[in-house]
């Protein structure tokens, strides 16, 4: 464990340079590194820039990784480098690897924000608000408030860290996996585990340690009939129509209870144990605060148990939609010579994209004979990734979960997520190491909305969090 | 019968003036009247004037009804008329009633056309190629011509005619239906039969009289879930998807190969009877042509009859889309909060819009009980149109039937179409008077497409077709 005497001083640190870093984030958020527009883009690298000038005034060796152009609204433009850096070299220290990105999603005061959404503004309740504040500014200033803490502090930081960001998160993370792949055997060689501080608490009250992510197999089914669009009218009961077949074909999916109904899919899902179906009795998560988010009492299951079951570790079928079938507002009377169809299964351990995929081809080529119909099908896996859960009782995990107790003196819930967030998995496949999701904001941030806000408590104990962290897995036996 | 010298006389004025009248159409084309498009309105209107002008140099006596403004690409523009005409007062004689119209749809050099649209060029096959050739301005002059025929040849018109041509055909018919429901009190009054000459010959050979439409029920279903559009990935597998749901419904409407599931909707179908049987097997119809108009071989039957009346006297039901789903090319993990199902069912005699719609309505709520959904089912009828459809024993139809023989040798098909043209059954209802389609153009002749054709020998033939009709309307003894 580590020392408390040690961690008391890097606290009162924090705490008394609380409105440095407030400052601090103020400064990054007016920095508007919106990475989707061309117009942003020398903010983008401007941003990086920053992050360089502070990497070098707390002496973090560093690299700028250049990943090219991409085209982007018609013109081609240079993307935004990925940040390399490396503090400290101690052979005898453990390294741990951080990543966070320095870009973010569009933000206009019109779109709905109370304040300029590139001007932080606390509010009476605390919270800070800006663009980029939780997603992911906050976060990735933190690690190196906590560096700069310990050295005001006179304290010595006990692992090694080696910093990844990227400045194209928000917009398709551009170039990512290509630099991961090859800096696993140059810049990361070395690197004990992974820390990633990209995500959220489930609720707004209580840490938690994200340990699993649902995978995706994406699909288009193409069924083709007629040459050119016909008229309804003439042609209707004369031909088989595209948009019969693929409807009949959607309806063999999934049940109205969410249950799929492709054969052998469900056969590879990690059956729930005793001891994991535990884990989420204890999480903070109400059923009022699901259908506050999803603005509808229309769930399937109104467990709670059930509800973040069916979220995180069981698969899900989602129909997304058509292409080449009307969707426009009215009448058309239109029957459409080719239609798309799109669905998606997410997927959990240990379900294989390419089993997903050939067990979805046979069901659907085998129910498509079936219908008699003289029209054409194709089914397409249009993309794959395979789902992602880590062992919470690894040491990277066992260290974050005491340094939450250190912090905030409670044991933190520990979950997982029903979406993707690829690069995780990448780091995992790369490295071949333990990978920890460690957040910093509350469930409510609105990342992704207006009026994006990171509390100012999260903040400065989150710098706490992060620093706690490294103490405790510099402390902890690793296996 | 109407006198075989007299015929003559008007068949040889007919031939004689053949390339006058090719002229005249060319005149028509020249005039742009397309009436979708705010930047024609004034070619539309210049159209209306030039047939006021043949009107008087005929001696028909006309009124222009003015039916207001509309507002068209953000402008509030005037109408174009709907012109009435009189040709004959005769009380001794029978009141044919002629409608027309004297817009066209767009066209453009550049949409693939070989030849100027509007620059009436004629093909070494005699093909007269130019917007408006076929639909509708040529039929139009050719009752025109055929006055002018009787006159320059000293034949007196054994009928007296009504003509009402409107300007809006392609752009909603706006105004038409109340025209003519005032009209049939005051202008209208002594009309005996109908006679409406835009539609088509089935193929390219056989001159056909049309004496039926199929109606439409077009129904717009909606299922609500979520208060919001949500990520598949956070809620997929824990919340009933309205697309899950919509996607079950359709799935019960109708069969792969076109039977309608919907319980009791093909009860009301008029029985198939020997004689109506007969009318179909005698038909100029091939597969091949069905096959190059679809462009496939993707048909149900591939039965000549059972092609015909499936697409004539038999229901249908298509489904168009879905509004509020994702609909563009490329991957979004959306699971929507709302969609809203289009379909519709194409209705034949003796099937009641208000009977299906009740019908429809009770089988979907009864279904989508079934699914044990959270969600709300929101069932619509958008739309409903009785079918139409005539009696060619009527005198209507047995005039023109000889009046084909008079100049085509051969016994017209008895066809109908599967498509609505909601004037015809507006005349018929508001006159309760016989209305009968009879094309002069053919086929192939591409109406709403590139490179849209009459050919010379329609063109001067269905004048003398025209002619020849109201000949034997006189002579026939009504019942």
């Amino acid at each position: 464990m580590a020392d408390p005497v040690v961690l008391k001083t890097f606290f009162d640190k924090v705490d008394n340079l609380q409105d440095h870093y407030v400052e601090r984030l103020r400064e990054a958020v007016a920095i508007k590194s919106v990475s989707a527009d061309a117009a942003f883009r020398d903010e983008v690298f401007k941003m990086g820039q920053w992050l360089v000038e502070l990497f070098q005034k707390l002496g973090v060796s560093h690299e700028s990784v250049d990943i090219g152009t991409q085209v982007l609204d018609g013109k081609t433009i240079k993307l935004p480098p990925i940040i390399l850096g490396t503090y400290g070299n101690d052979p005898n220290k453990k390294t741990i690897l951080i990543y966070g990105h320095y870009d973010v999603q569009p933000a206009l005061l019109e779109d709905g924000w109370n304040s300029s959404p590139f001007d932080l503004t606390e509010t009476p309740k605390h919270q800070l608000i800006g663009r980029g504040s939780s997603d992911d500014k906050g976060p990735v200033i933190g690690w190196l408030n906590a560096i700069e803490a310990h050295q005001k502090a006179g304290i010595e930081l006990p692992v090694n860290l080696k910093f990844c960001f990227e400045g194209m998160e928000e917009s398709g993370s551009e170039g990512m996996d290509e630099v991961i792949l090859k800096e696993s055997k140059r810049y990361f060689v070395g690197v004990d585990a992974v820390c990633i501080s990209d995500n959220y608490w489930l609720g707004v009250t209580k840490p938690c340690l994200t340990y699993g992510l649902r995978g995706i197999s994406y699909f288009k089914i193409t069924v083709s009939g007629p040459g050119r669009d016909l008229h309804s009218g003439v042609f209707g009961g004369t031909v088989h129509e595209p948009m019969t077949d693929l409807i009949l074909l959607f309806s063999k999916l999934v049940s109205p209870s969410g249950e799929i109904l492709i054969p052998g899919i469900n056969d590879d899902v990690e059956p729930l144990t005793e001891k994991e179906n535990k884990i989420y009795e204890s999480i903070e998560f109400t059923l009022d605060e699901y259908h506050a988010a999803i603005e509808s009492k229309t769930t399937i299951h109104d467990d709670k148990i059930k509800i973040l079951q069916h979220r995180w570790r069981f698969p899900s079928l989602s129909i997304h939609g058509i292409e080449g079938a009307f969707s426009a507002p009215g009448m058309k009377t239109v029957l459409p010579a080719k239609v798309i169809g799109k669905f998606s299964i997410r997927l959990v351990p240990h379900m294989e994209p390419d089993r997903v995929n050939a067990l979805v081809e046979k069901f659907l080529t085998e129910e498509f004979a079936k219908l008699g119909s003289k029209n054409t099908l194709n089914v397409e896996c249009a993309h794959g990734a395979k789902a992602w859960v880590a062992s919470p009782d690894h040491w990277n995990y066992v260290a974050a979960a005491k340094a939450v107790e250190r912090v905030f003196n409670v044991h933190p819930d520990y979950t997982r997520e029903g979406g993707s967030i690829p690069i995780t998995l990448t780091f995992q496949d790369a490295l071949n190491k333990n990978v920890l999701l460690l957040p910093m904001g509350r469930g409510d941030d609105g990342a992704h909305s207006t009026n994006e806000k990171l509390d100012r408590s999260n903040y400065i104990e989150g710098i706490k969090l992060f620093g706690a962290y490294l103490h405790e897995v510099a402390a902890i036996k690793a296996d």
